[in-house]
């Protein structure tokens, strides 16, 4: 058993795992355009995940099936105790139903909403068991792959964190991949964790004339957004607010009943997060306190309403950990100059409960993610070099058997 | 002939007046609901228009049509020299198309949609001149009937407006009623004026993480709105403002790249109003230049869109004016005790131009205007002793053959 990347990469084992990722990488293909064309719209990946779990047994995975959050989950055994190494790929798109999701192919390149994010890395996932079951590669721990839900936007990591607090291999997983993007030379060592919130304002109301002089929840707002700009956040660890989307009142000869607003705050260090958090809050009781003082509020004060709408840890994964050095000696044995970074991720969730995690490209190139002109470009040698280190770090992670 | 207002209510045929809107009551009422029955929602008075205009032929009225706006006028020809005392309600309502318009009765009560604000009116006017004609009343000056267009919301005056901009008789309108609204004590000789905005800041948007630090539209709106909140406004002539919806942003995750609020500034004075107008172009200027200054724009600034979506006059018309003084002579002869107020209303027009115009009562009782539980009481000796208030004072602005 080694875990040594260098031994694995020069294995005769790994090598035939190679031809085998080459000589189907038309398969890849194939699967990568079948799963895209499925729609996956955020909390709707359900159609999605039935196929993928198909594919899981199809290819002859253990205990496959759904949780009960909607992830599809395959055990392939290792020789080990039992302890897991968890491989994932996201189900869900950001994209509505309704969007077209059918592929354009132009040559090499792949046109079509989420084929990039994360589809193709659905597909890799499937690319690497077959190539672990042909190439006969045993691992010492035992591989979890997972086709997770609710990475996307207001998904909020739900089946991630399903995974890591009520899921049934929770205590069993010592490691953990997203394989998630394209890129792989950036590999996120550092959650970027986020707090959202929708905060709304109310208050009595009233006609605009007749009614002059009652407390009027946009002019809390204002002092909010005023006082938000404000705001002081380090540069290191990285942390950012953002107030984002805006409503509220019925009619432009009225005081609003309601004014809203939803905000995203971000840090890499979950104690920066709190900080701002808590910043967010005393400005948000500064802003009722003077609107309520400022104007009459014998029809009913201002109050606040503040739903936190997203909640994803920050964490991070020390360089020193195996899964860290497995991805710094895989990617440059394949051409890669590995650098770490921060990203908000399926990662997120593990790395925050000190369960060693990175986000791993899963290789090739492309762009515009999140937009319906989203792309990749499946040229083999560029798209097969990722895999390949992909491969190799997960194997680094897993431990391989010599005798394979 | 008189305009002595005494002289006329003690007349024969005022007498006689009274008796047939005694007699036709149940008309008034039948009238009233079938005009209300015909959905009149703003920029959509056609159907209504069209019927009314009908009612105007079958009485006789000269020269019934509607001008290049919409608006339904007829002429009821006086003695005089050809200037003219138009008597308008109007046609529009403040409820959308699909607005059930239906009437439902409850003894001497109708609720529906518009039946108070302003149907009755409408179907007074129509009233008057049945009673004019029966009683063979002729006045001094030519009596305009006007069913206009617009007088709601964003219909921003523009029937009335036409009527004295565009409209043929422009020239020879020497005195105004608008029969509006139920309430016939508070005569309306103020016009309270109004500018409205739509105000939109735009910048380059963004992810809120990536773009951190980029120019944010929302902390513009924010200071523009913590600023209007200390806008300083004097309690007489009554002036105020007011911050009334809002809307912008695509994503929680986004810098938005507009947001926008919808503004209402109001003033008794048209120096007020200007001078609060002035202040809220300042600060906006001043919310455009604080965000470029404090942000990056290297991406693009933010700039400032904005639209006046209102616009009334104030005004006003002075208490020794034949308009307020007939008003003031015929109300407590009826037993009313007047008041002059202000208020924003189809008088708003010609009170800015100079020419005499108040807002009348149409009588009766009635309550929840502008919402879909809006009615009416018609029981008869309350709306009738509205009535003959209401043509006594139309009679003493026209003035009446005293051989009538």
């Amino acid at each position: 058993m080694t875990y040594d990347v260098a031994s694995i990469i020069a294995s005769d084992a790994f090598k035939k795992a190679q031809f085998i990722l080459r000589e189907q990488h038309d398969l890849l293909v194939e699967q990568i355009i079948e799963l895209t064309e499925i729609p996956a719209p955020p909390f709707k990946e359900e159609r999605r995940a039935r196929a993928y779990e198909q594919k899981f047994h199809d290819l002859g995975l253990e205990d496959v099936g759904r949780d009960d959050i909607g992830n599809v989950l395959g055990v392939r055994r290792g020789r080990g105790n039992g302890q897991m190494i968890a491989v994932a790929a996201h189900l869900d798109t950001v994209f509505p139903e309704g969007t077209d999701c059918s592929v354009r192919r132009e040559g090499t390149k792949l046109f079509a909403p989420g084929v990039g994010d994360d589809t193709r890395g659905l597909a890799v996932l499937l690319a690497f068991i077959r190539a672990l079951d042909g190439a006969g590669i045993e691992t010492e721990q035992d591989l979890l792959f997972v086709g997770d839900v609710g990475e996307e936007g207001k998904g909020d990591l739900r089946g991630v964190r399903h995974l890591f607090t009520e899921g049934k291999y929770r205590h069993q997983i010592a490691g953990f991949f997203t394989v998630d993007g394209l890129e792989l030379e950036k590999v996120t060592t550092t959650a970027v964790g986020s707090y959202r919130y929708r905060v709304a304002f109310r208050g009595p109301g009233g006609h605009s004339l007749a009614a002059f002089g009652t407390v009027n929840p946009a002019y809390a707002l204002g002092t909010l957004l005023e006082g938000m700009s404000r705001f002081e956040v380090p540069e290191e660890p990285r942390t950012t607010y953002c107030a984002s989307t805006f409503g509220g009142g019925t009619s432009v000869n009225a005081i609003p009943e309601e004014v809203w607003a939803e905000i995203d705050l971000r840090s890499e260090k979950q104690e920066e997060l709190d900080r701002i958090d808590a910043q967010l809050h005393e400005q948000i009781e500064r802003a009722v306190a003077k609107e309520n003082e400022r104007a009459d509020t014998s029809n009913g004060p201002i109050t606040a309403d503040v739903k936190r709408i997203g909640d994803r840890p920050a964490g991070g994964t020390p360089h020193d950990t195996r899964i860290v050095q497995a991805a710094f000696a895989a990617l440059p044995a394949f051409g890669f100059e590995p650098t770490t970074g921060s990203s908000s991720t399926d990662a997120n969730i593990p790395m925050s409960l000190g369960v060693p995690a990175i986000r791993l490209g899963s290789g090739g190139t492309g762009g515009r993610a999140h937009s319906v002109d989203e792309w990749i470009d499946v040229e083999p040698e560029e798209s097969l070099r990722g895999l390949y280190a992909g491969l190799a770090t997960i194997l680094g992670t897993a431990g391989m058997a010599q005798d394979a």
